[in-house]
């Protein structure tokens, strides 16, 4: 009879009582985000008209290493947390390599991702300073999902906008959001200045992030007691974060190892922070030899090919400049279905990190991801989202070459979501439609090039 | 600051290792299937062309009370296992009731629904057998979805014939079951007799889950090593269940609680015995006082509606005759978005309890099940499945009549699956486009006259 434990949990009590702030520790700081006009860098007080006051100072906290987490954030925490660590036995045994995989499954979230780790802080702090109403912008549908049911939690209305093609595309996480209470339009529309410039130039626009930004924004700064939130990129979305790796630890402790590789799936950094930042303090302030992987799509490559310069965050810019891996914010990748991947630049810390070779990154192309993701389904039986499986991609890259080197790695990677909401892509792949993308240099170069400052 | 704990969990060590088997409790055994040919009680060995033999004799049998778990069968529920049982806080605040609400939420099994704990150990009996091919019909797809991943954890192959309208319409569980591997046939199909004299009489045929069933188990009949499945109705099912009621049991007394009420919504019957039966044993023999509440649609009423004879359980009367609680096996229910709801017929364990009073049974319009349901996503997080709601509706009307007397009763429901793959349903819901459906008793009496026997 087996006694081998398949999934550790921790008691309500132990769920982490605050988030862990890189920042502090960080030996050479990020730089600051720039006033795009007079260069200046930001201080907080200049993001007040976007975001929750509180958010603007963890966004540029670089003293405080342990955040609270208010009570009734932990508390909602506790409707899905801790999410179980589990030892992938399955996957193990499908490869048969020697290593240890674990993986820490925040697909068992209410909206099935990691996104809801953010929202509800979010959405908390604005409820806190008054605000009545909140608004964003989403993709495919996961960050609008979890602001959505964040929203409706602490009474707050949401508006989220939609980028129009996946609005009618993928009516399923739309469903999600009208279930949740919030009110969702397709972008661009016609209640903003921005949708109307857009639809008035083009009429049949089928939308991108980059003008549903620009409508959120825009809602926010018009409407009073409306602020903007935003699901990945920035600070402190990969604070709040960092409560997937703070369990992950203790979970680990339980099983009895400490990872040798700790591998995220990589679109703005959050999901990728938020498990590795808490492990990585060790490295740090102990030395301790751990590596960490971002994987991020071979079609979307900012760690691996970008450049580390000032851009902005978003096509439009908008937004202030940030200090960061890029492709350029003009990029338009190629429409792979890890749509939370599509993003051209990296957030501050993680890019800090990877000049100073605290991390490393890995590109997997698409077909690679979905060719895990089904092996991955059949041996441990959660459908993994298209994001997710870039994580796993990386890790069975790792446990391959255990089995030349015989190691006994301990191997750790989180798997955001699953795929239940993005059974079409699988659909497409199964049926031999999915395709690579190359991406020539000069591709890179010509979207660089673009200059912004 | 909050004490209250939100979700219980067993540790692996007190997962079950026996399920409960009702029929050797019961103080009037079920009426024995009969052969409709010879009128003869049927014997395991009349089943073993079709079932796994070891799945037969559970099927029939009234003398042991507990039935092993076999070890492999028990290392993968660990996958998923023990399933948390919720308090649902966040429903009683939105009701403002006295009532101390919990659910015991399946839905977080890899493939969303309960229906796993069943297809495991059918997948094992099989695979110990020497088989190597497994059959099924699936409608929506949940039952195929479990039985692909569990055929799979096995090495078997499995074949699932999907209701063609579902195959179409439905295409997010057809590419669950082929991301597990599966392979997957519309029914009506040209692959067998039955398909064929169909397509021949009714080229365009949409099916229908009794087509699918014929198709699946003359595939059975006619391919060496290949066993067929079932799903739901058959009393082995129902005791691979009672593991969520066992659980339930361990977890109410960690919550330090035992239920007034115990409800779950009914199709086949095999969720709600699963988490019924267990409680239920100390009503029959220590004569604890507990409500247990079948949540049934009301277009589909066979338990507060229908009539306790002798019938078949499929629609073409190629199965045994079952004592059942029945609205005739022709019976044509409305296409109500709860597809497995949508039976004709209870098992025979059920039917003889309902008959005995040891339980009772409500009937919910379809708009109450959605309406419950968006009201249960926003308070507790979960999109549940439209099946589910059923269950939660009926949790809610005991929770409302709290607040009318005071007590402070204690409510536990099952939540069978969650709804992330359901949600084209809750589109309609929100758009306004669904309906309830009347019933005029001279349908069921129509249907009932059909005479069979």
């Amino acid at each position: 009879m087996s006694v081998k434990q398949k999934r550790f949990f921790l008691s309500e009590d132990e769920i982490p009582r605050y988030w862990y702030n890189i920042q502090a520790d960080m030996v050479n700081k990020p730089m600051p985000p720039l006033n795009p006009q007079t260069k200046e860098p930001l201080k907080p007080e200049d993001l007040y008209p976007i975001f929750a006051k509180e958010l603007c100072h963890q966004e540029l906290d670089q003293e405080n290493a342990w955040i609270e987490i208010p009570e009734p954030v932990r508390e909602y925490y506790k409707y899905w947390r801790s999410t179980p660590l589990v030892r992938a036995y399955g996957l193990e045994k499908a490869l048969g390599t020697p290593a240890h995989i674990y993986f820490k499954n925040e697909s068992v979230s209410p909206i099935g991702s990691h996104k809801l780790n953010s929202a509800i802080p979010q959405a908390y702090y604005c409820k806190q300073e008054g605000v009545t109403n909140v608004t964003t912008e989403t993709g495919a549908g996961q960050w609008g999902a979890a602001l959505s049911y964040a929203a409706k939690l602490f009474g707050l209305e949401a508006a989220v906008y939609q980028v129009k093609i996946s609005y009618n595309q993928k009516p399923y996480r739309r469903s999600i959001m009208q279930t949740f209470g919030a009110q969702v339009t397709p972008s661009p529309s016609m209640s903003t200045r921005a949708g109307k410039d857009i639809l008035t130039q083009t009429p049949n626009h089928q939308g991108s992030l980059g003008t549903a930004i620009s409508e959120a924004i825009e809602l926010a700064r018009t409407t009073p007691n409306c602020k903007y939130t935003l699901g990945s990129v920035l600070s402190h979305v990969s604070l709040h974060q960092t409560v997937i790796g703070l369990e992950a630890e203790k979970q680990m402790e339980m099983a009895g190892e400490y990872p040798d590789i700790v591998i995220g799936c990589f679109g703005g950094g959050s999901n990728f922070a938020g498990i590795c930042f808490p492990f990585m303090r060790h490295t740090i302030k102990e030395g301790r030899k751990t590596r960490f992987v971002a994987a991020e799509p071979a079609s979307c490559p900012k760690l691996t090919r970008g450049k580390f310069q000032y851009d902005f965050a978003d096509e439009a810019g908008y937004t202030p400049l940030l200090p960061m891996y890029t492709l350029g914010h003009k990029f338009a990748p190629a429409n792979i279905h890890a749509g939370g991947l599509r993003f051209h630049g990296a957030g501050v810390i993680v890019s800090q990190l990877l000049k100073d070779g605290l991390m490393e990154a890995v590109d997997i192309p698409q077909l690679e991801t979905f060719e895990t993701g089904c092996l991955f389904a059949q041996a441990e039986g959660i459908i993994p989202a298209p994001e997710s499986c870039h994580a796993i991609a990386a890790a069975v890259r790792e446990a391959k070459k255990c089995i030349e080197t015989g190691e006994e790695k301990v191997i750790l990677f989180n798997l955001s979501g699953h795929g239940l909401v993005d059974m079409a892509s699988y659909d497409q792949y199964l049926a031999g439609n999915l395709m690579n993308y190359d991406l020539p240099d000069e591709v890179i170069e010509k979207s660089l090039g673009d200059k912004q400052a």
